[in-house]
């Protein structure tokens, strides 16, 4: 059983896998090419029996398991935190840890061998979100989960090993501590102001248009004004919502759309980069709020994070957000 | 001149480099073979004309920026922040800004073109750990400068861009955010127990051993508890101290031993990895204080960090800190 291990001077917990732990000669030094296609894939249909059972499926018709899916959830065949048992929460002289207890899910995309979310229709991208708020809700019922979030790796730099464009979902008993800090400071703004930081940047940015990408209704698109990382491009719901799984139906339409053309923006500016993106969100045990505010934070993996910054959480951006927003404005959507 | 920007909701501080900014072709994708030796080397006795005029240098008599020297100390040609102007605080609404304030220097260890610290004696490192604690005692008396950052980037995969084995200082106008996050819960320990957090750890690791690397007299090498990347190692003196420049010669005396074989037990393990070490002490500014602790930590580069990690400050270690200090305890000092 992998274990929950909190530093006792941050106070940030780390997974410690102690199961399938990883020796030296384990670790690849350099990069390898992409998988070639063609290579088997587990994720296309026909294949269903070779990941664990589906926990959610959008399919017509057809069976459990079987072919005739859009969409597939399916916990990771090697997941970094197990499902059953108790957190058994303990201290080991000054230390504390837990029960890596957490489920580890796949969102298969397509039942299509794409190699990217971008080349997928409009539909499958709502799928994609409608299929992420559906697992939230169901986790949520777990009272030893405290946090859920839904990512993407894509590109083998970004951590995916799996060509076959899928995002996945990790919950947790604790709330990360870069969750935390927002929280923290969300909180502590509003004390002040009476108003969410969130819809405050969103509404300076869009009078200001220097940083913004793109704006629709419902969404902005935008380059943060303290970005960490070149190309760093958030997506905000202008609609005030702490928690993703309230989005409604309207929004889920236009973010399918706006999530595809940033995507698609990075991938034309950039020359198709490895990049991650994460949803950011209250924590699903917590009532709606009015200081935080979820969104979608997208990083192209362009340079090497060196010791200064890993060390400090002080970052080095070579790129002004003013003008990597120049750039994804003029890309188009080719 | 660069900017400083603050993070309106995390209140984390980001360098944004706004005169040499680059653009999407300026990012390299791929990682480049080592340089082939016998490439022109600016840190080479020789050359000295080559970097900017030396800030400090250890030499046998010879004339400022002339061979003859056995370490030297000179601003980074291509600094991240600079040393002439005002700070300039200023708001840009609900964001807060600076000047880019600081000194980047490098300091070449050697005048030999060794490719990594462990190959000098240990009198070179010893120079090494003296010229660290003279630029911070210089650096403070800059009273605009906040922090200042000692680190290595071995490798070109940590970030080094030349291979003459050298480490690098970043003085700072503000703390960075995990030195701060740091400090907070060591002085949040204090207050509950009256006792230094990490003298505890010491303490309690020293007595069970099964997270130590090795142990003197004045230093002890472990693996810390809730490690976040496989193999992270820390160097901490037992005396306590809250600052590094407070060092005396005997610590340095033997942290240059410790340093050393602890890299080289590392390089013998995962095979001459990539790897960036830290030093965390407590702002120059401040007076001694009895809860914090200066250390250095060392974090080879085996992992990609995915977007989970950089999203969240969670981190997944795929190998518990029992079993690469086991690795680093057999592996002798070769």
């Amino acid at each position: 059983m992998p274990e929950l291990r909190k530093d006792p001077i941050t106070e940030g917990w780390v997974i410690i896998s102690t199961e399938r732990a990883r020796r030296p000669s384990d670790f690849l030094r350099d990069s390898l090419p992409a998988a070639p296609s063609g290579r088997f894939c587990p994720f296309c249909p026909g294949n269903e029996s070779k990941t664990p059972p589906e926990v959610l499926a959008y399919r017509n018709g057809s069976g459990a398991n079987q072919p005739g899916w859009s969409l597939r959830v399916i916990p990771n065949k090697f997941p970094v935190l197990g499902i059953e048992g108790e957190l058994d929460r303990e201290g080991e002289g000054i230390f504390d840890k837990m029960q890596g207890i957490g489920a580890h899910e796949v969102v298969v995309e397509t039942s299509e061998h794409a190699l990217s979310m971008t080349a997928l229709p409009e539909k499958a991208i709502e799928q994609v979100l409608w299929a992420f708020r559906a697992r939230v809700l169901d986790l949520k019922n777990d009272r030893r989960l405290r946090y859920v979030l839904l990512f993407k790796n894509q590109g083998e730099a970004a951590g995916a090993t799996l060509e076959h464009t899928h995002s996945q979902l990790i919950a947790l008993p604790v709330v990360p501590i870069r969750v935390l800090e927002e929280m923290h400071g969300a909180r502590h703004y509003y004390q002040m102001k009476e108003r969410c930081v969130f819809c405050d940047l969103i509404r300076q940015e869009s009078k200001h248009a220097g940083r913004v990408v793109t704006e629709t209704d419902r969404f902005i698109v935008l380059e943060p004004y303290a970005a960490r990382f070149p190309f760093e491009t958030w997506i905000l719901p202008k609609q005030h919502r702490s928690h993703y799984e309230e989005i409604d139906g309207a929004e889920v339409e236009n973010l399918a759309w706006v999530l595809r053309s940033t995507l698609r923006r990075i991938e034309k500016v950039l020359e198709r980069p490895p990049y991650n993106f994460l949803i950011h969100t209250a924590p699903p045990q917590e009532t709606a709020n009015p200081y935080y505010h979820w969104h979608i934070e997208v990083i192209p993996k362009l340079t090497r994070v060196a010791g200064f910054e890993w060390g400090t959480g002080f970052y080095i951006n070579p790129t002004p957000p003013e003008e990597s927003a120049q750039f994804l404005r003029d890309a188009g959507l080719g």
